[in-house]
């Protein structure tokens, strides 16, 4: 099963301390959250997961940490400064500010019932449109309308690896097909964020730009199509609750020959199946128009989009061909915040235990659980027990992460870990230390086992991979 | 032997994929770095290491990663809006701007070989206060003037981790002493950044807060001291490139009862010993000052610093003492790049070849480096031996952040693995194919042995650990 829908999420991640809502004992900001300490764990091994598959395992990826603050021309150049914007409406009735393409979405504040723009009273000027890039200045400016500090904070990481083409090439001396992968914050000043860590003004992405022969480009596509979508079941989501979309002629940004969103089920309480979709990742084909648009002086068909501010030219030459191009790039772009929220909604599972109680568990994969074992003292009073618990948390370690816990009762400490999602509990008891023996604790089918001490680090590692 | 100077690591770290300058291909931005493929694998190993160290290892410390952008009103009771800035003064005749208190570092424009402010010509102003933040506005307003809608990047990830106190402290259910570890980036407006990635305006964090009662402070600060000179060992800093900086009664920030800084030889190229030193990380006493200070209108002991804007009350109530009060703060405070800085320098050495070149080792820690063993085929046109090296680096890989490389003859190929510190390289030869065994070498004494494929993991992880 998984969760009937994201507000069971957000309970759970507050009550257990997944995720708090930013700013709290000042009334919040909009829709922003932070990241307690499961949360943080979690998020660190998606990442981590998502990094050793492509970057690890593969031998054709680089990766790369680049700058949230870039030169402004990288926003002129990428095309961010003229495009990336929302259409933008006033209400001169409710001084509301929306989304002109999502006013559906919006309740009118003066008539609770209708949506925005629909009401009686609704009086919306034209659109106008918002550019939804976070705006700054760098350095110590006479004036704040001084336009030569202005800066942005980066709406995306995929240009920093596009302006770092060169120097990966050089150092790395990779040829064609090759990868650069990256993590990192990204901030988009949304008009309308909201749904939880759905969609946030500040996020973190993970992205991969491929780049490769055109020829190459629909192949190499397909394949990250479809090995994004066993990368996302390996980490624990159902093949149910994804689902490809291909994006239309008319939706594909400017650069795009083709875009496939894997959408997964964020919404399963609506209706409308199509409604129970949202996007999880997209995966385009950029074509070649990124490391072009970035390139001194480059000259489309059109002998347009000349840049004479770049100092370099990001063509490739390819040695066996004697040839020199702009490669195709293909983009897996992914977030972090909704990979989370996926991961959390899939593995949300109730089940009641003998006395008809309901009780929560969340069965991550082992791989993202934030804690992998759980060390509790059966008998807090009793000091051997307690030493020899902290001891066996201190030896299982350095091979997994372990806790120790004797803040509770052994029902309420299971109960804790079951809806933290902690694959073992281990309980020390009074026998423990006559057989050095302890119980190992099955976090979905509650069974127990006596393992013996010096053999509990190898059945854990063995279960646990 | 560590670097003779912060140069000497700004080539290795352009030339061989550390660092990069940031937006380069458009001239850069000031004092702006990106992590390349191997500073990205050096800067998580930091970062996790760090992590393992507090947060895994012992039990008292909870992990945190709070918003880059939070409500305004934290950096007004934090003090940051009032407090945190530098003295500016322009001048008249050069029109430059530069930090009074740093004057003698910097040179006057016209007058080349004279300190800006102490040339014939230069005209300063008077000194005005520059606050260090990033301003922003966040979501659609009206005007960019509208002050309800500014925000700030944070100049520190400390008052994310104050504000979510009580979050952590209930979903947690810790009693004092405990700690709240959070690594993220933060930015600060410097006027004058520089020396490459030891002061920039985007920089990483890698913060502790640690709460105690009043009367254990003093203990558990200079156990911190301690603790971290320790952990600096450890990842490969040598000691007598460490030293203690107590700040004096004049140079404590107003919260602070004592901070000390542990520094690190970043010029060892100046004359002057003291010269040679500069700030790694500080350890300051904070007293109850934060925790206080975000409360809903706690008042000290001048019946001062109101605080009507928060709605909580984060003082913490003792069950053994039966009394509340406001917990201590011990934080342990450095910075990911400064660390990276100091790593690679004290692991730079030069070595001599048997022709008499010299060669460049980086001796990094197995545990830091970006990868712990390149698996080299002896010849590249061989398909038997590309392909038993690919498979030999496929089984390595779990175990270890392995890499394939054929790139090069077997020379280069070494020199290459030298210089970015990979500890062993496995060199795949004709022989291999009869004898089922490989070469293994080892970076900082060049020796060769022979092992046995089917043992090769095992022997690896050992030498490695």
């Amino acid at each position: 099963m998984t969760a009937p829908n994201i507000e069971t999420i957000v309970s759970l991640a507050k009550r257990r301390g997944f995720v708090f809502p930013a700013s709290e004992i000042y009334g919040g900001l909009g829709s922003s959250w932070d990241y307690g300490s499961l949360g943080v764990e979690l998020a660190n091994n998606i990442k981590q997961s998502w990094w050793r598959w492509l970057v690890y395992e593969r031998d054709d990826i680089e990766g790369l940490d680049s700058s949230i603050i870039q030169n402004r021309l990288v926003w002129k150049y990428s095309g961010h400064e003229t495009t990336f914007s929302d259409p933008l409406v006033d209400c001169r009735a409710c001084k509301g500010r929306f989304r002109q393409d999502k006013l559906h979405d919006v309740k009118c504040p003066n008539e609770p019932s209708a949506c925005a723009g629909s009401g009686k009273e609704c009086d919306l000027t034209e659109a106008r449109e918002f550019n939804l890039m976070f705006k700054t200045t760098v350095g110590a400016i006479a004036s704040e309308d001084d336009e030569s500090a202005l800066a942005y904070l980066r709406p995306e990481t995929a240009q920093g690896i596009f302006i770092n083409f060169a120097n990966v090439l050089n150092t790395s001396r990779r040829k064609l097909p090759f990868g650069i992968a990256q993590i990192g914050k990204a901030f988009r000043n949304e008009v309308t964020p909201g749904n939880f860590i759905f969609r946030t003004r500040e996020f973190e992405q993970m992205e991969m730009e491929y780049f490769c022969q055109a020829e190459d480009a629909p192949r190499i596509h397909q394949e990250f199509i479809d090995g994004f979508q066993r990368w996302f079941q390996s980490i624990g989501i159902s093949a149910a609750n994804l689902k490809l979309y291909e994006q239309s002629k008319e939706e594909l940004a400017h650069y795009s020959e083709r875009t496939v969103d894997i959408l997964y089920r964020f919404f399963p309480e609506r209706a409308d199946e199509n409604a129970q979709f949202d996007e999880l990742m997209g995966i385009a084909n950029r074509t070649d128009f990124d490391l072009k648009t970035h390139s001194k002086k480059p000259e489309d068909a059109e002998g347009k989009r000349l840049n004479s501010d770049s100092t370099e030219d990001l063509s490739y030459f390819d040695e066996a061909k004697k040839e020199r191009f702009y490669p195709y790039v293909i983009e897996p772009s992914a977030g972090v915040n909704r990979t989370i929220l996926a991961v959390l909604m899939d593995a949300y599972t109730e089940k009641t235990n003998n006395k008809g109680e309901t009780r929560v568990i969340l069965k991550l994969k082992p791989e993202l659980a934030p804690i992998k074992v759980a060390v509790l003292p059966l008998a807090k009073n009793k000091p051997e027990i307690v030493a020899l618990a902290k001891q066996i948390k201190k030896d299982l370690q350095p091979a997994m992460r372990a806790v120790y816990d004797d803040t509770g009762g052994i029902g309420k400490l299971y109960a804790r870990q079951d809806e933290i999602g902690t694959p073992f509990c281990v309980t020390i008891d009074h026998e423990s230390l006559e057989d050095d023996a302890v119980t190992v604790r099955d976090r979905d089918t509650w069974e127990q086992e006596r393992v013996k001490i010096s053999e509990l680090k190898g059945y854990l590692q063995k279960r646990l991979s």
